[in-house]
C-alpha cells in the first residue's frame, strides 16, 4: 500500500517541485480544477498592475508600439510554438477558442470546397465540447456540409472519401481519453480528409506535435493548463502549406496585410496574421505572458517529458489509491488506463440509483462535499441513465503545481466522504448553477 | 481674445470638473487621444488587482458564479444601456468590434436574404474605418452581396430598394464628422433597408438614441471615450424586433439558450445573449467595469447633456484659438462647424508640399513635435494629393478629463511648433510604425 510518507517523498524527489512556486494557491486547497480553470501565476499580479499603472494609464497609446502590445499575439504564439511542435508565425494567441476554430473550419470548408467539392460531411465525436459542435453546425450551414457525431469506437471506419474534414477534440474533456493525433491524422490524409484539432485539454498538458503528425489546423484555450487567466486569449495554428491558402472570414484589420495603411480593400497577411481579426485584450493577454513564461521556464526542467512524465505518475497514482481506498462506493473509472490513451484528468463514473434516495448517482453531491473539504475538482452531468454517459468526478492534475503528496490527500477524503456518508447531507445536494 | 485665465474660469465653472479625478493622467501630458485609447480611470488599478488575485488566484474557478464573472457580458450591457437609449437584455459588451460586426451583418444579410431576396448591395462610406469594410466584403461574399462604397454626400441618393443593407459609422474616424442617424434611418427604412450603425466613435461621446432613431443593429468599442481599457471588450445590439428572428453564425456555447446543460444541438438564447460566443477574457472586462462605472456616476451630474455641451464648448473653443493663434501655416478645418454633425474630436488638415523640403504636408511631424512636448493627438495619413483626403492632425476632446485649460494650452503648444519651426527637425519626420 502507498503511504502518504511514500508520497511526500515523491514530491522531495519531484525536479518540477521548483515549478510549484511560481503559483499562488489558496491555503488548505488541493486544486484539482487546472482543466476547468489554471491556477494564478504569482507574477501575474505585478504583470496586471504594471499593464494598467504604466503602459495604459503613463504610456497610453505608445504602448502599442513601445510596450510591444501590436505584436503581442504573434510573440506569444512563437513563445509557445515548441511545446506544441510547430514553427516560427505560424502560431498566434487572440480571440476565443469558439471564434478561433470558426475561423479555421470556414477555412478548412473553402480549401474542400476547392479541392473536393463532392465530399459533404464533416465528422466529430457525439461527446465532443458543446462549443466545438455549434461552431460546426454554423459552419455546415453555410457551406452545405452535413455535421455526423460519432461515438469514438466508430470514428476509425468513417474516415472515409465522402468525408470533407475531421474536427476532434485531442483529449475528450468529458473522460479525458485521448486521440492517438498522428494515427488518427495519417488515416484522415490517407482518404483526403482534412483534420481540425482542438488542444484545449491537452496544450500544455500532453506532448502535442502537429506537425510531426502532420495535422492541418488546430485551435485551443489558455485558460486551462497554460494558467493564462479566466477567459485569457486562445490560439490558432495552420499548417504552412493551407496557411496562406484562403482569407478566414473574419477578415479584420490586424488580418490585413498593412494594417495601418488604412487601405478599403481587404488583402490577407502572409502567416498566421490572417488569423487575427480585431483589437486584442491587452490586458487579458499581458497576463497570459506570465502563464507562457512557466512553460518556458519548464524547458530547463525537462519540458514536455519531465510534466508528461509526472502528470501519468500523479494519475496513475489517484487511479491506483481510489481502487485501493474507495472500494464499495460505486465507482467507476472513465479514463483510460492505457497511458497512451490518457490526458492529464482522471475522470471517476458512479452509477445512477447510488444518490440519496436512490435518485441520481450522487456525484454531484460528493463533488460538493470534497469541495466544502477543499478538494477542488467538479462534476459532469450525464444522460441519467439513458444513454452511455455516467455522470463524472472530473479531476485535473497539473503537474505544475499538483504534488503526489496532493493526490494522496485528496483520496483520503474522497475516502471520508464516502464512509461517513458526509455527502448525503442536504446541502450538498442542492443543485447551483453548474459551470 | 479668450485667454488662459477665461479658460481656467470655465474649468472653475465647470460642473464636469469632479469627474476628471476619477482618471489618472500622466503629469505634464494634455492627452486629445482618448478617440483613441481611453485614458485610465484610476479604479483600474485596484479592480485588476481584485481580479487577479483574489477572484482568480483565491477564488478559482468559483468565481464565475460568485464574482459574476459568467453575467458580466449583459450586466455591463444592461449598465450602459441607457447612453444608447437602448433597453434591458438588448445590450451585451463582448469579443472585438469587427467580430461583433460580422455578427450582426450577417444577422441582417440572413433576415434581408429572407425578406428581400433581390436585393444585393450593402452600401457604406469609402471612408469608414477599414475594418468595418473588409468585414463587410467577408459578408457580402458569403451573401452574394455587392459592397458599394460611397462618399458622404453620396449616400442619401444611394438608399434606394436595390440595397439590402446600410453600413455607417456615425461619426467617422478621420474627420469627425457624425451621420443624422435618424434621418439617414428614416430614410433607408422607407426604401427597406436595414441600419447598421458603428458607435466607436459616438458611443459615450455624443448622444446616442438607437431606439429613438428606429436603428436596426449597432456594435462599438469600449476602449476610445468608455475608458475601458486597451482592447476592453466591444460591444453589440440588435433591435428586439430582429433580435430573436436569425442565428448569428459565430454560434458559441455561451450564444445557447442552456449552455451549461452540455446538449450537443446549437439551441439560440432569446435576447442579446445569443449575440455572445465563447469565454470572455476576465480580467480585461472587470476593468472595463471601472470606464462604465464612471459614466454611471456621470448620470448625476447631468448625464449625457452636460457631456455633450462640456464636448461641443471644447471642440468649439479649440477652433476658434486654433483660428485665431495659428493663421498662415497650411492648416485648415476637416470637422464640421455645424454642432449637429460634429462628434467630439478635432481633425485639422494641412495641404501637400508644406513640409520639409515641400515633401508631404508636415502634418505628421507637428503632431510628432506637439507629441513631444506632451500634447497628444495623433496623425491620420491621407491620400497624398491623389484623391480628396488630406492629412489630418486629429484631436480628442474627452470632456470626462480634457479642460477648457488643457484646450488653450494645447494650442500655444501649436502655435509655437508652428511658429519656431521646431516642427521641421529630423526627429519628428522620421515616420515611425504607426498606429
Amino acid at each position: 500500500m502507498t503511504t502518504l510518507q511514500d508520497c511526500q517523498a515523491l514530491d522531495a524527489q519531484d525536479p518540477l517541485r521548483a515549478l510549484r512556486e511560481r503559483f499562488a494557491l489558496p491555503q488548505g486547497v488541493i486544486y484539482l480544477d487546472g482543466n476547468s480553470l489554471g491556477a494564478q501565476p504569482k507574477a501575474a499580479a505585478a504583470r496586471a498592475a504594471e499593464v494598467v499603472t504604466q503602459e495604459w494609464g503613463q504610456d497610453l497609446i505608445t504602448s502599442w508600439n513601445k510596450a510591444g502590445w501590436i505584436s503581442l499575439p504573434e510573440r506569444l504564439g512563437n513563445q509557445f510554438a515548441p511545446w506544441l511542435g510547430v514553427g516560427q508565425g505560424e502560431l498566434a494567441f487572440t480571440d476565443t477558442t469558439s471564434i478561433n476554430l470558426y475561423k479555421v473550419l470556414s477555412a478548412a470548408a473553402r480549401i474542400a470546397r476547392e479541392d473536393a467539392p463532392g465530399r459533404k460531411k464533416l465528422i466529430s465525436e457525439r461527446s465532443n465540447f458543446p462549443t466545438d459542435l455549434y461552431i460546426a453546425q454554423s459552419v455546415c450551414q453555410e457551406y452545405g456540409l452535413e455535421l455526423v457525431l460519432l461515438e469514438p469506437e466508430e470514428i476509425a471506419g468513417a474516415l472515409q472519401t465522402d468525408v470533407a474534414i475531421s474536427m476532434l477534440t485531442h483529449v475528450n474533456y468529458r473522460t479525458g481519453a485521448m486521440h492517438d493525433m498522428a494515427a488518427v491524422t495519417a488515416a484522415a490524409h490517407a482518404k483526403g480528409i482534412l483534420c481540425v484539432w482542438d488542444l484545449c485539454h491537452s496544450a500544455g498538458a500532453v506532448p502535442v506535435d502537429l506537425k510531426g503528425a502532420d495535422a492541418d489546423f488546430a485551435v485551443g484555450c489558455s485558460y486551462k493548463y497554460l494558467n493564462g487567466g479566466p477567459g485569457a486569449p486562445a490560439f490558432v495554428w495552420a499548417h504552412p502549406r493551407l496557411i496562406n491558402r484562403f482569407w478566414q472570414p473574419l477578415s479584420g484589420w490586424f488580418g490585413h496585410a498593412e494594417p495601418f495603411k488604412f487601405v478599403p480593400d481587404y488583402h490577407p497577411a502572409q502567416g498566421i496574421q490572417r488569423y487575427l481579426c480585431g483589437t486584442q485584450p491587452m490586458i487579458s493577454m499581458s497576463v497570459l505572458q506570465c502563464g507562457i513564461d512557466i512553460y518556458t521556464e519548464a524547458e530547463a526542467f525537462g519540458g514536455m517529458a519531465a510534466l508528461r512524465k509526472k502528470s501519468l505518475a500523479l494519475t496513475d497514482l489517484f487511479i491506483q489509491l481510489v481502487q485501493e481506498r474507495c472500494q464499495g462506493h460505486g465507482l467507476g473509472l472513465a479514463t483510460p488506463r492505457e497511458h497512451a490513451a490518457r490526458g492529464s484528468q482522471v475522470c471517476l463514473t458512479r452509477e445512477e440509483g447510488l444518490g440519496v434516495n436512490g435518485q441520481g448517482s450522487g456525484a454531484y453531491a460528493i463533488v460538493q462535499a470534497l469541495i466544502a473539504r477543499g478538494v477542488i475538482g467538479d462534476f459532469r452531468k450525464g444522460d441519467g441513465g439513458t444513454g452511455r454517459h455516467k455522470d463524472i468526478l472530473r479531476f485535473g492534475f497539473t503537474p505544475l503545481y499538483v504534488g503526489f503528496a496532493d493526490v494522496w490527500n485528496s483520496v483520503e477524503h474522497l475516502r471520508q466522504v464516502l464512509e461517513s456518508g458526509e455527502w448525503q447531507r442536504p446541502e450538498f445536494n442542492t443543485v447551483h448553477a453548474v459551470t
